[in-house]
């Protein structure tokens, strides 16, 4: 008995620091949680496997990663707001597809024509506008706007574990970047305080922008043509053509973010990939294979041989969203 | 006369130390250099003209403005060499343009298709190369190509001026990025040694890339379509998608650079532009306005109005490349 306790008290004595210093303290101890420690261990501490700092980097998917994308993408919900606004000055829109749908308030059949509709909406939204306009109508958005169902600001959202974990990361040396399916202009203008991310560390979509001198004064202007795709294959490419080195960590959510996670995990040395399983109706969303936003099933079934970590949100998180 | 030498003796007790520390010691004293010195001082002391160092954004031309640029960019020798390498595969470039100079040694006639020949000639031998086969064939050729007039590594042929700026403008909260006409993937491989700046902040031109996976391994390919010019008004576009604000410092040497300039020199607050003249026949190269290279006109025109610092190589610089 006695030796037992003092074995108890000892290992006690052992653990306690850590505890006491916990970078994560909104994740439950458990196999993820650990691997996400060990492996930021591992890379910072000398020996075989440690990473020089100026390659410790770490990209993060955005919606359903860092905040929450259900029902639709929080973007989807600032076009449908654009759309709106704009709509007395288009006519034209009453009897044309996807804006018609919108502006009847049927959502479903607004999202019908996928990354094509929302193409649509955003370069007839956005197209003339400068890169000063349109980051004050994102914050102005931002400032307003209620998620439907939580009725939370949208920056509200956020995942506090990933906080964290982007903290720890950025005190262990690593630069953290967004590599987003979402608009590259409509992350930059929050994504600094939100996240401590500043707007050079984001790949995302894009339009087209041109540069212009417009009464003696230079803009950046939108154009109405597609730029970039920043999902499923085209994530490795954003990546290589914004970062120019492949990241040691990826995390995402979603079969979008699958080439990301294999691109990131399969360079040689340490890796880790993480995917969050949205896993807790009750307090944000369940869903998975099924879902028409951030489906994931390619990930759920090759995520063990591939080594990556599934996050059981409604096991492994304390908290989902920040305070 | 005490007094005036009471006073002289104090001035340059107060200036002394400053010259001890001089952080530019290869460039003259002069107005190009306190316009500098003084600019730094200004955003980085408190008062009204200070910079929160996550905005002190500085942005670098390459050719002719990190390294020299002559007789011909030093990319171009690159592209002539792979040419030659690869024609044994490729018995139809002895009768196809640009390709057929090349293999003849008229360089001038192999350029006379402009931008357009480059760009031939980057599709026709980089495509298909992963990233890191690229890579490595950049580093290969620069371990041992030498300049044909110098006979010097292109890699010493960076000027040495520049790179004290570089250091002093980063030991001051700057973060330093290239923005180039040049490839992209071309200038990453060698800009961390060379200049200190990370593959995450270089803005180029580029190829479109690919993510594939062969037999079982990923990896990013070029493909020979052209992505993105970065020069002239492409400059502040590529600046806008890359690093998403808009910079306080840039420095360029041609009239590719005056929409950088332009765009950077026209924001609010204290910035400042810098345009190099390359007036040195004797220790570099001496040419401007009916250079087929790095013609500067517009910029020689409008630098005074502008309120841009003209640096005058011959003058300006102790020092040209680095030892």
């Amino acid at each position: 008995m006695k030796s037992a306790l003092s074995l108890a008290l000892f290992s006690a004595a052992l653990v306690l620091p850590a505890i006491a210093a916990d970078p994560l303290p909104s994740w439950n101890e458990g196999a993820t949680k650990q691997a996400i420690l060990g492996f930021v261990e591992k890379v910072t501490s000398e020996g075989a496997d440690f990473v020089p700092p100026a390659e410790r980097i770490a990209v993060f998917d955005n919606d359903g990663t860092l905040w929450a994308e259900q029902p639709l993408y929080f973007q989807a919900f600032y076009l449908f707001d654009r759309v709106k606004a704009l709509a007395p000055q288009h006519p034209e829109w009453a009897s044309e597809e996807p804006f018609a749908s919108v502006l009847k308030g049927d959502y479903k059949s607004a999202l019908a024509g996928g990354e094509h509709g929302l193409l649509a909406m955003a370069a007839a939204t956005h197209a003339g506008l400068t890169s000063e306009e349109f980051s004050a109508s994102v914050n102005e958005w931002l400032a307003t706007a209620k998620h439907p169902f939580t009725g939370k600001a949208y920056t509200d959202m956020v995942y506090q574990p990933m906080l964290e974990l982007l903290a720890h990361l950025r005190a262990n040396g690593f630069k953290t970047f967004i590599v987003s399916g979402g608009g590259i202009d409509f992350m930059r203008p929050w994504i600094g305080r939100v996240y401590g991310i500043p707007p050079e560390q984001v790949v995302g979509s894009s339009l087209k922008a041109a540069y212009e001198v417009r009464e003696g004064k230079p803009v950046i202007v939108k154009r109405p043509e597609l730029d970039f795709i920043d999902d499923k294959a085209g994530k490795p490419v954003g990546i290589h053509q914004h970062i120019g080195r492949r990241p040691i960590f990826a995390a995402g959510n979603s079969d979008g973010d699958f080439e990301m996670l294999e691109w990131t995990t399969s360079g040689e040395g340490p890796r880790l990939g993480i995917l969050i399983h949205h896993t807790d109706a009750e307090r944000e969303f369940a869903y998975d294979r099924e879902s028409h936003v951030g489906k994931l099933a390619r990930g759920l079934d090759e995520a063990p041989q591939r080594g990556w970590s599934l996050i059981d949100m409604k096991s492994d998180w304390k908290t989902i969203f920040r305070p």
